[in-house]
């Protein structure tokens, strides 16, 4: 019987000089490695795809019921629209021929690879195939503009929404993801982003805070007097479920990040990366949710979603490196965080319908600058440098893509609009036509 | 150190004529494609299976109210059906002795050779574990099933539905897929079908339209003067996310029917199906964005889920050998074709109450007729065969069995149970007791 | 061309006595095995973490819409103290140094494992990644807990709830635990209990059990003169969401209970777990649907729901052994059971607001007490002193829990606050501001 545990190498010395290195029982082969790499990135794929689903339903039920149609319609459509971009520019802008520097280039995405290595019958040079690596990118970009949609929300027009979807995910995502995962200076540099608190999380963070103020606020929220009227969402049962499907897309959203599946040294990192992940989400909702019962005498349920959601985006710059414990801490400032910051934003007098720039902006930073606490290989200074350089290019961009969709074909709802509801207004439905405010209107 | 790119085969020569071609280590050993195959089913099972509850969302969002426990109540137990009859007798009627003819065997399925292969410890003749395929099949059997349930819903008896749904899932859909996947002529004919646009999606499609048929519309929903009467669902967020839910199933349905992962050979198809896939489905929900923009005026959402979906219908076919931009260009053809679908089919004074002729029926044929456009092995006559012969088939034993229920037990609530709605003619329930209608009828 | 299908052994002869025993092709190596195994744990470990939104839904959709705030509050915030409490103390408890007796080590769990392999370059020697296996093992605590979150709701104080959430997932649940899967003394008897029809869902059945008739009924469920009035559930699609939530996460709750995927054995065995899992919760929903149609002329839909979660939970401490036909009885007697288990509890005046006792309580008993009849290593005897153990030890334990909590910080809301609703009373909001009761209330 042959052992599982036989030695790495072993040498047949027979009819002279004849030495062979037989191959390593124990090991992985290379063809199996790729199937695993590439079935890492399948299923992390789907498992990031399907956060759309929880983009979409968070913010459902995070709006008033006159807005859920438009927001629904949102979530889809920008997931569309990002794969779309993505395929016809942005991968291309991100991966091919960074090198060192801060862009790639301007050209579709192109299945050559992946013909290629099913045409020859597997080189296993790439360790993966390539459609399987573009699969698993795309749905990163879409997750970036699903953090704007949040912010927005309940006053913005659908088309410039989408139009600022175009250049986020063809353009602006691209180019700062280039700077770090497509090899570009910041990689060089040693800044650490594991699975994107800064490249996806802030940068869509940014992007939504440049709107928000661009935009301005909803109309009543902010009274004269100072105060600020609070919005109740329509459904806190899909604002729960976005949160629990957010949170099962986060494990293919950095355990797959890993990028390789091939070796034991891969599934161990794997593991580590999923319990920091969820350890991470379950102390930023449990430090939420102790704060606002200290704070505001009353639980607030939104804000331990938003919480777990914090502890998610916290992890994500680094959650290869942390301790469980560690990282529940790392998920907790996290939630900590979010319940002041909403606040503090408020004050602003910025309107963040569902609070994204508290979770994904100011968690994304958090997030960022303490990968070094655990991290030998990250430097403050670094961590830094990217998450200042990548706010101030996704701010500009955005400025500049906001401001240009204003003066051209408008990016607000008119009063009307926006007091009637975008569900009406655009799209010429209602999304509870029988009950909400539906109710009084049409008879079945 | 050995390298994991060693040349295929090593070459001892010694002792004289001793020439040994050693296993190769670069390559999937028998048992690793053995597992990485059955992983494949069980993956793209438990995905697909999903896919049940995608269709109970969309259809529950879709519909109004009063009828909405209901149609959750048959998406949930025609599944159920779906696994009895497929294990009774759909399964071998399927794929147990078909050998190039129209139908084979009328047995249950038996675990036998899962059993077998388990005791004498895997000899690996299957390529992957019987119970996983069998997992596989019976979740594309409820599939179809849910195709109908959509089209008949609000006026349809549960129980003749259910006693349908027998029929379809053990009878219908069976012989007709024998056809192809289970060897029978159309598949030695060279039939393309690579994961059931025309062999799951019409299939469940053509036994929709007939049933809509025989059973006619509902009360209200075209008026003598030729107007269409517009039923608004009751719920776009659940519409939303059981589309979403259906997109990330889709995965499963087409990524897991190239049947094997156990090379990279295999990976590399996956992968591509997999991104064909969902570009098709981004590609037919803008499409159906914009034409509704363009020719309503408002963008209608119901309209660009069922784009989506349409999308993905399209691509089943043959989501292997196109470009990821040819997918999208396939798919935004069956988000155009919805969009004009769903009024001509409203013409015909066919009343689809969910659009899932147009998304399934329509999309499932010219997805299935598309596929010679990018796969030489494909022939637009064959491909016209196999439509037209699995059309006729399904219409045809679908009409006979409406025709008996509705001879027999009747297959249509009264008026007074359509008006009231079936939720409380036939389950004694509301779906939302508290609101919607049932506030006004109840109090706590 | 080297066949995949090469004898497991080659002997060379060379050179007068060189015998050597290559590395078998066909076989899994020990590497890819581990790789196999840690994934296995990792999907296993999100589609149970899945199932968190599945109770949420589930009990979202069964409670009036004025405390469905809360409830999506408590299944959320309960897995994040779950998971905290066994990182903390509960996975020591439960497998460090049990050895055959009654409970392990008051310790929290440390990563050192996961570290070392990682940083060895893997061992292989645990055969799976530490962090995958603890991923696995403490998302079941959480699906203890959602039990009893169900059966209490609509009247229990959210904190006394976490508190005694604190209790079961940190010591009872890991106790009991510990008894068999630690390797305690119910092991060494011959108890068998495949992924925890007694551990995890009795546990938390008894759990809740207690927790009912100490907290005492909702105002007004039980009048003077007998009789139970109904108190409708506010959402039959997020019930019927939820139910296929749980399914689909039943999948990794069951299929990576068999603990290992590195063989064609295991592989084989999985599947056949899968599908039998499926077909139980089949037979479970067939027959709770034929059951209330016979019994009560209509269908119950939230009966049927609770019945495919029966015929789930049945199947849970066997689903290895059946062929897929006895799976779909065991299941069916499972829905049978539940259908007259809710109303015997109603007469007994304990009131399971959701239907928890008799799903996962009576069907747990039922399931463990049916394993003998398809599983030869099983006998009655043993199955009866396993579920009588662990029945009085939880009963016992979380007697001591609930009373304490009662005695100190009190565990049940004022009439006043339950009248009013628990979301008004400990959040301060309402899950559907626009609508149900809150329409009256508040306007936009």
């Amino acid at each position: 019987m042959i052992s599982k545990f036989m030695p790495k190498k072993l040498f047949v010395a027979a009819a002279g000089a004849v030495m062979l290195s037989v191959p390593a029982a124990a090991e992985v082969s290379a063809e199996t490695a790729y199937v695993f790499n590439t079935l890492l990135f399948l299923v992390g794929g789907f498992l990031v795809m399907w956060m759309a689903a929880g983009f979409a339903m968070l913010e459902a039920g995070l709006v008033r019921s006159k807005n859920v149609g438009e927001i629904c319609l949102k979530n889809i459509s920008l997931f569309g629209v990002a794969c779309i971009m993505y395929l016809l520019m942005g991968y291309n802008v991100m991966y091919n021929g960074v090198d060192g520097g801060y862009i790639g280039t301007f050209l579709p995405w192109s299945a050559d690879d992946a013909a290629a290595t099913a045409a020859e019958g597997a080189t296993f040079d790439a360790n993966y195939a390539a459609a399987s690596d573009f699969f698993f990118q795309v749905v990163f970009v879409a997750t970036a503009a699903s953090v704007v949609s949040g912010t927005v929300a309940e006053r913005i027009k659908l088309f410039p929404f989408l139009i600022f979807t175009v250049v986020l995910t063809g353009v602006i995502y691209p180019i700062q993801g280039a700077w770090q995962w497509g090899g570009g200076w910041l990689s060089e540099m040693g800044f650490v982003d594991f699975a994107g608190s800064t490249i996806v999380h802030s940068c869509g963070g940014w992007a939504a805070l440049i709107g928000a103020i661009i935009l301005g606020p909803r109309i009543g929220k902010f009274t004269e007097d100072g105060k600020v009227r609070p919005m109740p969402g329509s459904s806190m049962p899909l604002a729960t479920l976005g949160t629990f499907i957010l949170w099962v897309g986060w494990f293919g959203f950095n355990g797959s990040s890993q990028l390789a599946l091939g070796s034991a040294v891969d599934a161990v990192a794997i593991s580590n990366v999923y319990l920091n992940t969820n350890m991470a989400a379950c102390g930023g909702l449990i430090a939420a949710m102790l704060v606002t019962k200290l704070v505001y005498k009353k639980v607030d349920l939104s804000m331990v979603l938003n919480g777990a959601l914090a502890g998610l985006v916290s992890i994500t710059a680094g959650p290869d490196t942390p301790t469980p414990l560690i990282a529940t801490l790392i998920g907790a400032v996290g939630g900590v965080l979010v319940v002041f910051a909403v606040p503090a934003i408020d004050k602003l007098k910025i309107d963040d319908t569902v609070g994204a720039i508290s979770v994904h902006l100011i968690c994304g930073i958090w997030g960022t600058m303490a990968v070094p606490l655990t991290n030998a290989d990250a430097s403050f200074v670094t961590q830094l440098i990217g998450v200042a350089s990548i706010g101030a290019f996704v701010s500009l961009t955005s400025a500049i893509a906001w401001f240009a969709l204003k003066a051209t074909v408008g990016i607000r709802l008119s009063a009307e609009e926006e007091e009637l509801g975008s569900d009406l207004a655009e799209l010429g439905l209602e999304a509870y036509p029988e009950f909400g405010r539906g109710s009084q209107k049409l008879s079945f």
